[in-house]
């Protein structure tokens, strides 16, 4: 038998798993935070609910990337490939819900798709949304909370800001084609990557001509500041629902200002989700990482709820989705101390394995994380195990420090060792 | 389209989420606290790996409740039906590995199987294990471990100890054939359930005589203390098997009372895991409770690991696993108090919406939990919604009370309001 995992998904040993964990409960913490609530939905969804073309998304590749699978009585079954398409049939599936209802999601998603570098078959993602309003105070709570995670793991970003209705505003305003639009707002997207000449090469070849070619060049190019760009398309476009799109942007900037975030530039030619983002988009990039890729990304999606319940009824909501696997990475980069072991003290008898037990109950009863010798070791290879596990701190049990009520210390970094008497073993410092 | 779940599996609301997270949390802590280390393997597997004969159990029916898929590559895939599995084939492909390794897994496996009260098609297990060493100091370690989650749960347990050397050893001191002997102890398991007739009734549809079945009847009943019933079989059966694992359940006793372990009973006739437990079994109970299922099993698997590598290699391993979704259910029978939000405060603006902001942000960067009206509703509906979810406390932002630097603090159950400064919101008791 061929020893190995499933193409493209992974393990985590404990030094990758540790960190991981702390990146999950900082993301918890802070969602809390804000207020929101803990739900979970199962990985296997109908095939029907994962595949709608409303939620998924056409230009999307969740749909070939779907694994399906069938129960024994034959029922068409799928993993889920994101959190907001299950989330969208648990609202549909709970009418009695509070609203505005604040909540979060973890788990595993899973994509069968290829395999890159840094990508996975299953990957974890967390998702804070709010569902019930459409004020733009809920994109605010979403973009201020997103801020906040990211300064907790110890990151800077860039959120990127957008309203759907200015893009598709603009696209009425120049009378593109129906069917050309989200080509075109792809193309306009790659402004950053590609810059005005390849953006205008692109828009050339798909059929654009030079006057509407120029207008996108300018009316999309950011100014100094947000509210310079958002002032000079609210000058330069001529379409209602562009306007409204700025009107719902210039809300979101001032409320932004009294949450004090400071990180988000709003960028008129970001697109994303073409096919179910309705309103206010957000994309969040790390400063000063080698990760050039988006780490979080989410915005407004106010009809995919209703669709999937065929209902006249709204159900506005906005969201985004963190990528763990990706910020696991940039973490990594930091370079920081590798943990392959979450305990603070090894304990090593020297032939005194009762009272090196007791010692490690008292330990653990004290709250203090706690390992020691399960093999009857010689000490120099229990010293040796202890520190490549990385574990700070042993204490050496041996029969003459008993016969004086005391125990040996050792700080593994230093090397040093000090006496403790037995009484004070529950108030080391480690 | 039908919107549900799939068949067998469940949606968490927060009120249930909240307290199953508190579980993991709880568990996850006293993993640590005993110095297991997190790691994670993926929930799809390769098909082979999950369905080798000596690791899920020919009398097991996980084999054919596994979940099977394909990869675009036609790759034969299955969901994880346990946790042990992939540990398993984690450790075999990690031989570098330092022992003894000690783990905990936390994730979602799969069976598709029958559908009852209380049985899903995905469910959660939580697993430590310790690999690397035959000391029973392990197999106590597991069990001290047990004992002080379910406590800090809440829970009184009974943990029902045995070890497969005594049930393997009695077969072969009665002669009982080799392809009887698993239904044979099997039967034995069922002492507790269906009584001294029973069994015998069983025993002798089964093919045994009088004699092995009286012998069976005394030798497996259990004394009032588990000296007593250690000394008993030690002094009753002629086997040396069987004596084996007598001194390994005495070591165990042992070591667990200088642990200060109270809640494990010897039990000879404990029977699980018949196709691949080798050692000591531990199944786990709990006092006061109207579930009579067991909530945690486990046991050692010495041989498993070394049949993944076909190593003449040894790698002792043992561990127990814990299911989260029985646990959740009796933790729901103490009747809780039952949240719909992790919030502490939640805060009302009566028109001062900019204040009522930053009174929010003041709050939350205090790392007081923080949720507040994003509606532009009314007092009343605002203090409902506060009910509803149980939110245990409303800061009410008014412009009188802001005029004198003020708020109200209002305690939702005793419906007691207060004055608060505004310099001393972030010190509030909530």
């Amino acid at each position: 038998m061929k020893l190995d995992t499933a193409k493209g998904v992974r393990d985590f040993p404990p030094e990758e798993k540790i960190l991981r964990d702390k990146i999950v409960a900082t993301i918890k913490e802070t969602f809390e935070l804000y207020g929101f609530n803990p739900i979970e939905t199962p990985i296997i969804e109908r095939y029907e609910v994962l595949t709608a073309k409303f939620a998924a998304g056409e230009e999307s590749d969740a749909l070939k990337e779907t694994f399906k699978l069938t129960d024994q009585g034959e029922r068409k079954l799928g993993l889920r490939f994101d959190l907001t398409v299950p989330f969208c049939r648990y609202v549909g599936m709970n009418p009695k819900m509070k609203m505005p209802f604040k909540k979060y999601m973890s788990g595993q998603v899973f994509r069968d798709g290829p395999i890159k570098t840094g990508r996975y078959r299953q990957f974890m993602q967390m998702d804070p949304d709010i569902v019930g309003t459409d004020s733009m105070l809920a994109d605010s709570e979403i973009i201020s909370l997103s801020e906040t995670v990211f300064n907790k793991l110890g990151f800077e970003v860039n959120i990127k800001l957008n309203n759907r209705k200015i893009l598709d505003g603009i696209m009425g305003q120049l009378d593109i084609d129906k069917e050309n639009r989200f080509p075109v707002m792809v193309s306009i997207d790659k402004l950053d990557k590609i810059g005005k000449q390849g953006v205008s090469e692109e828009l050339s070849e798909k059929g654009l001509d030079n006057e509407k070619i120029n207008y996108i060049l300018n009316v999309f190019e950011q100014e100094a500041s947000n509210q310079e760009t958002i002032n000079k398309l609210k000058s330069e476009v001529n379409n209602n629902v562009a306007q409204e799109g700025l009107s719902e942007i210039q809300e979101i900037i001032n409320y932004l200002d009294i949450y004090g975030v400071k990180s988000v530039k709003f960028d008129p030619s970001l697109a994303r989700g073409l096919a179910y983002y309705t309103g206010p988009v957000f994309e969040i990039y790390l400063k000063n990482s080698k990760i050039t890729s988006s780490v979080a990304g989410g915005g407004r999606y106010d009809k995919i709820i209703g669709n999937y319940l065929q209902s006249k009824k709204s159900y506005p909501a906005t969201g985004i989705s963190y990528g763990i696997d990706v910020i696991l990475e940039a973490l990594k980069e930091k370079n920081m101390p590798i943990k392959k072991s979450v305990a603070q003290v090894y304990v090593i008898p020297i032939k005194v394995k009762k009272q090196a037990l007791e010692i490690v109950q008292t330990l653990r009863k004290a709250g203090i994380k706690t390992d020691f010798d399960l093999m009857d070791r010689g000490l120099s290879s229990n010293l040796d195990y202890a520190n490549k596990l990385g574990i700070p701190y042993v204490i050496i049990v041996g029969q003459r420090d008993l016969d004086n009520k005391q125990v040996t210390l050792r700080n593994m970094k230093s090397g040093k060792e000090e006496k403790i008497d037995l009484n004070d073993i529950s108030k080391i410092k480690v």
